[in-house]
């Protein structure tokens, strides 16, 4: 199996587990006890706390709320600033958030409240003048994912953080950095942002872990009401091993930060190159410019996306036409209309997302096998014309 | 180490943590995924969801929600049924819910719902005239936990069922049923509970994952809104490998029923009767009438709780004075107030909690240990005359 679908999930990594462990036997202790046994099982959350506070560059461990996955992050920040200014009614955010976010945002319209979302343009780039002009006095909420999760550009947070500051110093600042963690560094304090959410599956700790940042300045309700736990921001007793996998993933994260923008990326550039060069009908839906480095979303015109996921899954590998929350849904992806990516390519687009365990050899084979499933595809399209037309024009 | 504090968690049983182990290695495929990989831990997840469905002895597995924790199945109990049914401000609960749960109601309280909390008689058991009294037209939801964490009383929830719908058809019944969960079989159908939580981490499944039980007659809103899972009632990826091991827990605990009506209660019937036999201050906080089997909360009047626990930690000894998720603090058990347990005795109250994995052999130590721990701090109370009063009245 050849697994390119690490946007998707990532695989937990040996060393996460082997951290996990003694949690799932010896030190089972509810961390909120007394007794000596619990010290343990309490200072590991602590120590915890400690390396995720590192990880987001955070000033201070206080600011880190462990949660149980990136949605209950995103919940826990957009509903805790909400509530907390009940007041202001306005929320900006980006047409191309995850979808997770965005049905939020469909929840808190039909409560009242109005939501501005930003476009991007063609490479994925978000309109930056029509975020600045949106900002005003009633603005509660900007909310901004950190990369998108299906082309994998990366949006200017800090620049966006000094718009944002600039217009409405009250207003806070969000950012979804699920799609980032682990693949570029991140740091709260130099991107000035007030609230930041990650998502342990998606840089090697096991599903159902998560961790919020929200800085020392900004105040927030809990969407968990109940005991004292996360300094009264998220009650329920600790998922102790998973803190202290998500800790060690975060570890293993940051010293193979390098390996990410080098090797991973070079496997990546080398797969979307050479489809490139031997897929006539094949283009990248996103400008090249600031992508993180495991993700490459290509179009190819013309054929049907679903047919390219039977035929790779047929032969093992594992991609996708997009968000694993949408999958199945035959509606093609909001991030490809809000990029005004031609119809003939939107159904047939495909995501590739590697990880520090992709192999050169994963990628040779993926290379070797794409250009004939996309040319029988092709055979059987409907649009036999077009497709004729285009192949003369790129010739040119 | 001897661990009598199985009401604040449990350890991971061997077998929980081998089932979730492939979850943790190969099968790490994101279950909404398309490609034949996701399928095996679709089905995982799916098969689990049978596994619960049978647990609860529910109708179906769409009334089944996977959650994070008890604190996430209440919270969305509660909210999501007060969300669905806005004109309605009255919610009737007891004194004796979990902290948790108080906590949600203190909130709701602010938000300008009128709440009415059911008081206890000495034995720990439930004023179901007062209940019955309370239920009005406006009346949303009631929200009686299945037994009391601290006592292991059990409420009779068939009756307060019967006593809502008659009163009130249109009242949503809500059962905190984490405490009884693997001690006592449960069965929604026959009590006709409408919503009902458990929570892994009792019953020998780790910390971290939750179950919710709503009926298919009962509409609730979600608490993290998000992707589709869980047929859109609780987004975020689904935790697989807690899943799994919640329902292995889940199968484990069924099959544990007898060994804990007879076993474990014998166990907790002899370290109770021996205590009491050889220990002149000792008092059983609670009726013993009906009772999980694996509880027994002692008050030792005149001597300080937290001084008996230091002693028993010093001997390995793990127990409690309380929910852990209210330890640290000093005020007296609100559950052991609500009983009106005499001032003299509430200072000094320990909870004894057994599991399936308790030995004969630790029970005989502790009760060895006990009287003299006990004799000692009798010894440096300030309270001597009374007693000397009560062992005098105690003798005759």
């Amino acid at each position: 199996m050849i697994y390119l679908d690490n946007n998707a999930t990532t695989k937990v990594d040996p060393k996460v587990l082997e951290a996990m462990l003694p949690y799932f036997k010896d030190e089972y202790a509810n961390p909120s006890s007394v007794y000596e046994f619990a010290k343990r099982s309490n200072h590991a959350v602590r120590d915890a706390r400690g390396v995720i506070k590192d990880f987001f560059n955070a000033e201070n461990e206080k600011e880190i709320i462990f949660t149980s996955c990136g949605s209950e992050s995103a919940n826990t920040a957009i509903r805790g600033v909400l509530n907390m200014n009940k007041s202001k009614r306005h929320i900006i955010t980006s047409k191309v958030e995850h979808p997770c976010v965005l049905n939020l945002y469909s929840a808190l319209e039909k409560e009242g409240y109005k939501v501005d979302y930003i476009g991007v343009n063609s490479n994925g780039e978000l309109d930056l003048a029509q975020l600045e002009s949106c900002i005003d006095s009633d603005t509660a909420l900007v909310s901004i994912m950190y990369a998108n999760n299906e082309t994998g550009v990366i949006f200017p947070i800090e620049k966006i953080s000094q718009i944002i500051k600039s217009k409405n110093p009250e207003t806070k600042f969000f950012v979804d950095a699920v799609q980032v963690t682990g693949k570029i560094p991140i740091d709260v304090q130099a991107t000035g942002v007030d609230l930041m959410s990650i998502s342990g599956h998606k840089f090697h700790a096991p599903k159902g872990i998560g961790a919020l940042y929200v800085n020392s300045k900004t105040l927030i309700t809990p969407l968990i009401i109940g005991g004292h736990q996360e300094r009264g921001k998220r009650a329920g007793t600790e998922n102790v091993p998973y803190i202290v996998g998500m800790a060690k993933a975060a570890e293993l994260a940051m010293d193979n930060l390098k390996h990410e923008a080098t090797e991973v990326k070079r496997l990546r550039d080398k797969l979307e190159a050479n489809i490139l060069k031997n897929v006539f009908n094949a283009r990248v839906n996103a400008g090249i410019m600031s992508r993180v480095p495991n993700t490459t979303n290509i179009g190819f015109e013309y054929i049907e996306g679903e047919l390219i996921l039977l035929h790779l899954s047929d032969l093992g590998i594992c991609a996708s036409s997009g968000s694993a929350c949408t999958s199945g849904s035959l509606e093609p992806s909001h991030v490809l209309r809000a990029m005004n990516v031609p119809f003939t390519a939107i159904h047939g687009s495909i995501r590739f997302s590697l990880s520090k365990f992709t192999t050169e050899k994963e990628i040779d084979y993926v290379c070797e096998k794409m250009p004939s499933i996309i040319e029988k595809l092709t055979n059987i399209s409907p649009f036999q014309e077009e497709l004729q037309a285009l192949k003369a024009r790129n010739r040119n």
